[in-house]
């Protein structure tokens, strides 16, 4: 939990985090996590069609079903580089299996930053000895560091439970901020995130754990809408842990559980970290007559920019809000609406409540973590969509990001 | 044409415009068009769900395809104000009638402002005999003026020639800056937008027209992607000109042809004037495989905040445009993909065209009017949109709208 201060180890994980002079405004950019074992090994990756190289080699290895390594950059997304980026990516990966005695297939890449560069392959094989001189059950902090892009803190989140009679530990780091709208499919969101667990599990199992958490957690959160090139989560399983966790079982459950409460808090952290954002903002659309239809009403309310201009300005526009949910082709009838923000309900049957609760919501707005709840009543179905408000701060940081 | 200082009267309209305290900052806020005869009357309206009343009014009102006026206020969109905001709008119609001596379903209204206020009736009510009172052939500057929200200037345009020997006159204005992606269906875009022509012309045949420009106009373009509750195309056809236009004929082609033209005027300022914009920015997908494609690729271009604000910073950052295409569900070849900023290629055949290409692409970037093409090679396909770039000055406007 983030009441600890650090994570906790993963037994059979190292972890590092050097300088390679990858980042133009220094600090360390290059991680590393080595796992002693050949590690069950699950991952899925961003649906946009401009994959960018780490993920065309990712999806092809991840297939394997094991790994020893990942080996991930800031500063450069190697997005956008065609052959010659993908050829980048296998020989990072070379560089890695050499230096850590493994073989390459078995190393994963991840890579952010800037679309469209070459990724600087010398300055990395010239780092990559200290990199692995660094290793440390310890190491996660430095890499949840090294990560990051536009991102202003590191985001780490852990787990420790019993999981029938026997601890298991489950670590992640993440970053992203801009550019991020992830929708990953299995093996198929610039988000990146790992994770690490001592869990022994089949790899079939660990797969199916994954991509049930990230649906939920992951491919739940908007910054700016625009879903990156290179969206990657990986997950690796040591199995260090004493008792196997096996399909259909309550343990599987217990597991699941875990991974999702992890990603959960790493999504979070991601949405309050939007670029620029000042608010954390959870849209909540129930009543919908299908889960698409509620989905679709979450996602338009969540992308609006006037949404989240309201939300940044500390305004009670709600009827920016209905607007939204107007747009997103949801069935609903405008008079049986419901919008809430926080616990004051703003809208009722279609009616504004009038200045006071008017005056009440405002006064939820200045929170740092505002809701925004609008009941359709045209169903059963509900969605929740995690963003962040809409400021200046987005604006300038993306108008010069790359000067 | 924007080169003439002034539009030229129409035969058998008269327009005007007052000040009637609607708007907070005070100014003209009231407008009036009034047609000397029963004029063939058409209109698109926005598919937002939550329509706002004047829209739900106008929708009934224009089966009948004809009108004798429309009264149009800024300050208050009477949208998300139930079935006493209806009752508005019928009464906001029957003052116009009794003041004009006409009979009340003959009167169109629009609204747009504030979403979710009532309309101050009393004071509209007031501002009638005034209004009246000011009509003018030459009044339609003062009304493109009352219209306005957070334009910052007015929108108008025209065309006159000859139809079959006889000329023809099409006059329009329009409004509309944030809230701003329409998508209007006839009889079913907070864009605002009146036509008048002294054409003679059938209802269905006007209809036509007016559905046709309108679909490659006005529904081409976005600000901020969030279709408004209140978004109306009027137009109006007083039957003045000699020369009867026909269904099928050369004549209809060159009414629609005029039509178009004005439309696209109309639609190009707005999208030059969305709030905050320093450009207009041009995007163009060719090569998709369908029309949809194409469209959606459009859009996605056109609606990335991460594209917007790069060519606010002139920066011709291909990469965040290619992302875009990516994310928009087009099929293309990455290895194919065309990338053209102004008359520069900086992406040919999904390879960067080098430090040299993108310099001269910067020096298109700081233009007023960007141009942003993509080819994608994957068919014949095409589609154009409209947009602006994406400023702090956004931001300010839509924190601080309502107070």
């Amino acid at each position: 939990m983030a009441a600890d201060p650090l994570p906790p180890p993963v037994a059979g994980f190292r972890t590092a985090a050097v300088a390679a002079g990858l980042k133009k405004h220094g600090g360390p950019d290059l991680a590393l996590i080595a796992a002693d074992v050949p590690a069950v090994a699950a991952g899925t990756f961003t649906t946009n069609r401009m994959r960018a190289a780490p993920v065309l080699l990712d999806l092809e290895r991840i297939r394997r079903g094991y790994a020893r390594a990942v080996i991930v950059n800031s500063g450069c997304a190697n997005a956008c580089t065609g052959p010659a980026g993908y050829r980048d990516a296998v020989r990072t990966a070379r560089g890695v299996a050499r230096a850590l005695g493994v073989s390459e297939p078995e190393v994963l890449v991840a890579s952010t930053g800037v679309i469209g560069k070459r990724l600087p392959l010398a300055r990395i094989e010239r780092a990559l000895p200290r990199l692995v001189a660094a290793l440390s059950p310890r190491g996660v902090p430095r890499a949840a560091r090294a990560i990051l892009t536009t991102d202003t803190f590191p985001k780490m989140a852990w787990r420790v439970r019993r999981i029938g009679g026997a601890p298991v530990t489950v670590v992640g780091f993440a970053k992203g901020a801009g550019m991020l709208e992830p929708h990953m499919a299995p093996p198929h969101a610039t988000m990146l995130a790992f994770l690490m667990t001592d869990a022994t599990v089949e790899r079939r199992t660990w797969g199916g754990i994954l991509a049930q958490a990230v649906e939920a957690t992951f491919n739940r959160i908007t910054v700016d809408g625009d879903t990156s090139t290179n969206d990657t989560v990986l997950a690796l399983a040591s199995g260090r842990s004493a008792r196997e966790i096996r399909k259909g079982g309550s343990d599987r459950s217990a597991l699941a559980r875990l991974v999702a409460e992890v990603c959960g808090d790493l999504a979070r952290f991601i949405a309050k970290d939007g670029e620029g954002a000042t608010k954390l903002v959870e849209v909540r659309i129930e009543g919908g007559r299908t889960p698409q239809e509620a989905e679709a009403a979450a996602y338009r309310v969540a992308r609006s920019p006037l949404v989240k201009t309201a939300v940044y300005g500390e305004d009670a526009n709600w009827g920016r809000i209905l607007a939204a949910v107007g747009n997103s082709g949801a069935r609903f009838v405008p008079e049986a609406v419901d919008c809430f923000l926080g616990p004051v309900a703003v809208v009722r049957r279609g009616r504004w409540c009038g200045p006071r609760a008017e005056a009440r919501a405002t006064a939820h707005l200045r929170r740092e973590e505002v809701l925004v709840r609008v009941h359709l009543h045209a169903g059963r179905a509900s969605a929740r969509v995690l963003t962040c408000d809409l400021t200046e701060g987005y604006i300038r940081e993306n108008a010069a990001y790359r000067s």
